[in-house]
């Protein structure tokens, strides 16, 4: 196996150490944090960030790929007892493309029996919500979101504008309970993915970032896979879609899953129509039933499903700047036509929801006519498919399945509102999950850039999840790089929608930082940086030496121009005088400033 | 001379010509654009877009850095008959901070008598504006913003929230003027900078751009200088402030002017704070009046002035937690505090607007009290300074001098549209032009982005200008890539901005890019790019060959997962079918879609 295995990053960011939160409903329950240390002068005690990146920078693990992580959650649905194990699925050629020998990714070497829920049950989290379960999972999301913090006597002091968004002071295990049993909030967590560390997705809840991987036809191998899987979850990728397309797509995923310490999303479709050869109209409802179960069985967490794309609405989309950009969109568009009939995806959602149901996988149902331009923003396709994803929401969520709804795409800023408002109102509140959106057209390159303003924004409108862009968007298959780039720029998108939003826990660590900043203290400044490393390397590009990082400047202004040290002054002065004082008596101009010794 | 002399980044972008057009009012004039040919199976004509910059992209221009550049603008400056030449102030060895022999900067070798206005009179663009007169800088600007569009028959469609901005059909140069003499906008142009090609800052006109450079006492020369102007405005500075501090500053900034086809923006109190041997205490009206008048001669088109910052607001930043992080607002405080008095700036605004109307230099009304942080963003200390600001901007106006003002900073995204509003509210409509805003602190090193987020919602909320954000703020002084970075970032947010306030001329290069990307026009989509080279070394890292410039799918999916391929599958067979009709008839849901044979 030595020469397929992958190695993947491993090891602590900067100062930082995994430490974990006991649960209380549920005290075998282990909830992961980062905390950052600070510099002694600053007398303050370490900043907890939320941790998505599994077993992988805690040094103390034990990482071996080619076994997988630990089956955190195996022991808590067994015991609830509504499962059974199957031999499940036989694997097939068609499954990785009929790649063979050398072409061929191993299997993953371990091989878990699948589960799937007893006669007909829901195994799913929202099930369990509605039944006034508090499950593990939920405990874990609770802890998990609240970073730390502990009830405190006062209620912490709120700024912000949720549009809605009811965020409580603290989240309780109840909390998270009732807005899963609403539909507000999902947990995806397929039973058959125990290694994954569980996580929600709703608008009352930090805002989420997603980060696509996966090869092409045209380039890329499993360990790159892996390695971007592992890479994306260091910097802080909350779930990940497999969005492979070429050859060896099973076992590609299983060696993602059985790796992955956060929910992996797919679109099946992709794997259907490699099943069929790369012919849209040989599709069937069959050969996609055969490959949900397939995935169902692997552990895949969501599976985006176009069912939202019928036939009345494709001649909505034939006078469009950039028709349908969706992939699975385009090929189901191709499918109603060339048959002339409603999708299977839409004939069959009432089965598509059985499957997902006795394996707890949730829904992102698909935006296939999402706008591909900001010519096309908003238009009646868009909005006719949103519509009918409200509907299946419905569906969905009579069979106790979890849903989240997938949204746009490109989209100018004074557009963008409409989107969350309309998905609000016709999707009864099921968390929005958008592509940025790209609030221009004209930066190949820098799509990151384009969509992480009009990400910020969205989530701050209430979009509970953002789907990340990376540079290469329109142009190539994002490398290791370009992943990194992503998930950066919308960890900011995400935190700047959470600052906006109110959140409690959200401003914490911009405060540390920025009072890292007035100090001088540079290693908490890099260390409390989403990305250290860089922020490192930037400052130590002009001053490089050790003695820079206790400077009372940088290379930016020099030392005499620093408005911070100046600053430092001008507080000691202000002191010495009792100027904090003065703050109050002079406000608001009009008064000339009188000294102190004047005064009296 | 040699080599001394700087080699700077010239020829144009691709596919790119500079055109240009003539004035009606003042037929010699002759305003440049970019005009970017299409592939010939676009059957389409060039996309013209706004060119700042200058002759450098213009291959038949003669370029000689230690010649200048042309003199554009003398003649309309003569033909006004309201200025003189005279001898000019003697440059000082303490003007470039005592360097000597080898450490110092050649002076420019061309020098130019400077001039001034006679017998007291405002030789600025806004005393011509409210006399009525269209000045050839306006008429330059009209046509310029119109980006090469005619007056059509029918209005052109709006889409778009302006928020109380009034951008016309087609930018007139009575509009212009109407607008300069209003106070609404500005044309920076120091009559002794007339190398700089004319252009407009205010609400109703296209969102521009700055982009800072500027050499510390840390690092970086003259050479890196000229070339950063040159390279900034070629991706799109609209202007560029000089913010250096170090040794040789009059000397760089005088090589900076004479080449550079952009309005040029400094900080005074930086050069006049080098000439007090940094001690801020020692800065007095005296030193300060001098260096106003050293760099009105040498053609300085805009100064920030911190007069803003008056005593009693100092005890108001005692609290906060990033105090004072304006480098000139710093040093005024701490000059305030010193010395129990409000500042001289404040005492003698009076007297450097006599200065600024007699050369044309506008203001920049400096926000020395912004925040530095989400924690201090509009607090008391920052709108107290904003209403002084719209005090001074009335002593301006009576003094016929041109003025805008500076804002943040550090501003969750909450928190922009207040100090849009507030802005507009107590500065009487005078331009805005805003430093981002920063929507969170945690992320240096990505500063670009958490900045050009909010850059593009203050500039669709009303900012005129957008100060640039480097990848390197907060950390170190940024190289060439960093400048180009940050020039990218600001264009995206500005054109994002355009976009939302519904600009009737900013679709078209949206819709141009769209066109091609749907249609596969691979070099159209480079060349259409804001950065034409990265979107093509990105696409070219996965699919290198000129075959695949032609393709029909690109690395990121592959051919038969191609969206676009499909669409174009779809569209065919629905235009065999007659669909585009059947769109009308088949809206919003409800009746099965029936095939047309079916339907006869």
């Amino acid at each position: 196996m030595t020469d397929h295995t992958p190695t993947v990053t491993t090891g602590p960011l900067p100062a930082s150490r995994r430490v974990w939160h006991r649960g209380a409903v549920h005290p075998d329950i282990r909830v992961p944090m980062r905390e950052i240390d600070l510099h002694p002068t600053a007398g303050e005690p370490p900043v907890t960030v939320y941790d998505s990146s599994g077993p992988y920078t805690d040094p103390e693990a034990e990482i071996a790929i080619d076994k997988g992580l630990p089956r955190l959650r195996a022991g808590w649905i067994a015991a609830r007892g509504d499962t059974e194990a199957y031999d499940g699925r036989h694997v097939t050629p068609a499954d990785n493309g009929f790649a063979d020998g050398a072409r061929l990714t191993p299997e993953f070497p371990v091989r878990h029996r699948p589960l799937r829920a007893t006669g007909g049950r829901a195994a799913t989290q929202m099930a369990y919500a509605r039944a006034g379960i508090v499950t593990p999972e939920m405990e874990f999301v609770a802890i998990r979101e609240n970073l730390g913090r502990q009830a405190a006597k006062e209620a912490p002091a709120r700024d912000g504008e949720a549009f809605g968004a009811e965020i409580p002071d603290l989240i309780t295990p109840e909390f998270v309970r009732d807005e899963v049993a609403r539909g507000r909030a999902i947990i995806p967590a397929n039973i058959n993915h125990p290694e994954a560390e569980p996580m929600a997705i709703g608008r009352n809840f930090l805002v989420k970032i997603n980060a696509n991987i996966g090869n092409s036809a045209v380039t890329s191998s499993m360990a790159e896979e892996v390695e971007k899987m592992v890479w994306a979850t260091r910097w802080g990728a909350d779930t990940v879609m497999d969005l492979s397309t070429g050859r060896n797509i099973h076992n590609i995923r299983d060696w993602i899953l059985r790796n992955s310490p956060v929910p992996i999303g797919t679109v099946p479709l992709y794997q259907a129509l490699e099943k069929v050869g790369g012919i849209a109209e040989d599709l069937s409802w069959e050969v996609f039933r055969d490959t949900l179960v397939e995935q169902a069985e692997q552990g895949v967490d969501y599976f985006t499903i176009h069912a939202g794309v019928r036939l009345h609405m494709i001649p909505l989309t034939v006078g469009r700047v950039t028709g349908i950009v969706s992939r699975g969109g385009s090929i189901m568009a191709k499918w109603c036509l060339h048959h002339h009939r409603e999708s299977f995806l839409y004939e069959h959602f009432d089965e598509i929801c059985d499957i997902a149901r006795a394996y707890d996988v949730s829904f992102s149902l698909g935006d296939g006519l999402r706008p591909g331009s900001i010519a096309d923003a908003n238009d009646a396709a868009q909005f006719a498919e949103l519509e009918t994803l409200g509907e299946l929401t419905q569906i969905a969520w009579a069979k106790d399945c979890q849903v989240m709804i997938e949204g746009p795409g490109h989209v100018p800023m004074h557009k963008i509102k409409a989107n969350m408002d309309k998905q609000l109102e016709v999707c009864g509140e099921a968390p929005f999950y958008t592509l940025g959106p790209l609030t221009t057209d004209i930066a190949p390159g820098y799509d990151h850039i384009t969509s992480g303003i009009g990400a910020a924004m969205i989530g701050w409108f209430g979009t509970a999840m953002l789907c990340y862009v990376t540079p290469k968007e329109h142009l190539g298959l994002p490398d290791r790089n370009d992943v990194k780039t992503g998930v950066i720029t919308y960890k900011i998108a995400a935190h700047a929608a959470d600052l906006a939003k109110g959140h409690p826990a959200a401003r914490a660590r911009d405060d540390a930082l920025s009072r890292a900043r007035f100090e001088f203290r540079w290693e908490d400044q890099f260390n409390l940086a989403l990305d250290p490393d860089t922020a490192r390397s930037m400052h130590d590009e002009t001053l490089p030496k050790e003695a820079h990082k206790v400077a009372h400047f940088c290379s930016m202004c020099g030392p005499k121009f620093c408005s911070m040290r100046i600053s430092h002054d001008i507080r000691a002065e202000a002191q010495k005088e009792g100027m904090a004082k003065m703050a109050e008596k002079f406000r608001e101009g009009g008064t000339l400033y009188v000294p102190m010794e004047d005064a009296r």
